[in-house]
């Protein structure tokens, strides 16, 4: 008996937002017949992600674009429904790379088994994975976090900012939260931070880092957004501040390809010997041991909040991929099929 | 007997150019009584840098401004013409940041005694003394070269710019020298560099990173300059390349105040995980005999070729700061007076 399978293909590159339209919906069906050490899974939980979109600007300068009529890929939460590995049975819950497609045939060396029951199996897409391991690795070796000193996260209530936020609270810095809604904020403030500013409350770069500067100005900033709001920190750094650069979603409807106009601010970086670094999850993929260590027990005593945007129905993953740059999530964002 | 002075009084903040209009020639006399551990001294060359027009910048978000109807402050080099402190006698040449005047009165700890046998005492200013240092220390340990390293250098043919050229090439780099004439681009070739490119041969940024890719990209950009060669290298930056930022010369005619607008890069620093640091000379001023124990050896061996920019009169002084933002001296300027 063959199996079912639906896989959306990526079939067009999108100038802004992108959509639907760039994708199209193929069903078929495939055999169940498993090479040596092969498991075939069936997606539980699919990840849309904010690189997916820098994947498909033109001019990235990065690697090779996501080429076009193939699966899209994404790290999947999958049950195992045939094993021909010993290490997996059927009913086993494993982390993979299987793209945005409802079954999948994989090697059991490319994907990890997750225990249930010490986490929810989410946690692999979130806090104990991906998101969770650049917030880690991103602001504690590239940050460099002292106690006291003053935190700047933009994106705070995404699904890396969520978490940069708490670590820096743990690790005795004021951290000021930067998020796009009321709601967010409210969260935001409800998890300790010293400040949590809407930044839609402010009409340009100026009035933001005049806030900034009052507030005590920034040793740490970690980068989710870039644009505006960056603009303002950079106007406002301490002495020797840290910069992570780890996202720039605010320029991924178009502003890569045709980069925007921002004031150039260079001399600050000489005036305040401050730094930038940029960041990438995949240099810290070897290390996911030494994040989990420090993390994992504090997931399982519930002392990290991490919220999850889960949109139910595999048809849904396109639009999924599009509300990330809309601003309304909490948390990390996935599809449950 | 008073000893006739001769100052330059800092009277008007620039808004572009800085000149002779913003300086006022001021004479008078003073009486060579000197303070217990006081040395008179006679000043033989006075420094024009960079840094004094950011420090005439209104919003520089660095330190407070020069403050005006004052004596430009500046290093020079002098001779003694009294003492009263045990460790100078007269006809010392000494190291001293004694400003844009003819003479003055100086505690003894301020002021570092030359040994003109040993090295050309103009080189207190230059290659030996803060120029050095920012070169030194901003590549070494900010720029990390390594042995086949491509490193970018604009301002090449500067007081920093030639001897960043020079280390990197000692530390087995292959040098891609950024000047503004054929003239500084045909030194720069004879001092060993891979390339020398003048940036006035290429209109736009565009142009002139298609030429820097061809040449394999960039692991290590100082940056002397900023302005439009910043542009073109941060969109060609090699994987985990370092930006060293010493300074951003073509802005410092007004763009401080009122920052130009450039395209936003912050992607770029993502995509190759590079970082920006910017240096100034001063933090390293205590760790100036590690410099010199390196570079000292170089200098009196003639393996480090310096040039110096001197102009005669101290009337000239003015004049001579202006000269740095106009492109035409070939590496350190100053007045001998």
């Amino acid at each position: 008996m063959n199996y079912p399978l639906q896989q959306w293909i990526y079939i067009k590159r999108p100038q802004g937002r992108v959509g639907k339209q760039h994708y199209k919906l193929v069903e078929s069906e495939f055999s169940p017949v498993l090479s040596a050490n092969e498991v075939l899974v069936e997606a539980k939980y699919i990840s849309v992600d904010p690189y997916m979109r820098i994947q498909q600007a033109e001019k990235n300068n990065w690697e090779q674009p996501h080429p076009l009529n193939t699966l899209q890929g994404a790290a999947t939460v999958s049950e195992v429904l045939e094993s021909n590995h010993s290490d997996f049975v059927v009913g086993d819950y494993v982390l993979g790379y299987t793209g945005w497609q409802t079954h999948a045939k994989v090697h059991g060396s490319d994907i990890e088994k997750l225990d249930p029951k010490k986490h929810d199996i989410t946690t692999a897409l979130g806090v104990l994975g991906m998101p969770g391991r650049t917030a880690w690795f991103g602001l504690m070796e590239v940050g460099k976090p002292r106690a006291g000193d003053i935190v700047v996260v933009s994106g705070a209530a995404g699904a890396v900012g969520s978490l940069v936020t708490q670590f820096a609270i743990r690790n005795g810095c004021k951290v000021i939260a930067l998020a796009g809604s009321k709601e967010k904020c409210e969260w935001l403030t409800s998890l300790g931070v010293y400040q949590a500013l809407n930044y839609k409350d402010y009409s340009d770069a100026a009035s933001l880092a005049i806030q900034l500067e009052k507030l005590g100005g920034v040793d740490v900033y970690f980068d989710n957004v870039g644009g505006m709001i960056t603009d303002a920190v950079l106007s406002v750094l301490n002495l020797r501040a840290r910069v992570v650069i780890c996202g720039q979603i605010s320029q991924y409807d178009g502003g890569l390809d045709s980069p925007e106009l921002a004031p150039r601010f260079l001399h600050q970086m000489l005036y305040k010997r401050a730094s930038i670094q940029g960041v990438l999850a995949r240099d810290y993929t070897h290390r996911m041991d030494e994040m989990i260590k420090h993390v994992g027990p504090w997931v399982e005593a519930g002392e990290i909040e991490f919220k999850t945007s889960i949109v139910q129905g595999f048809e849904q993953l396109p639009d999924a991929l599009a509300s990330l740059f809309g601003s309304n999530n909490m948390g990390k964002a996935m599809v449950k099929i």
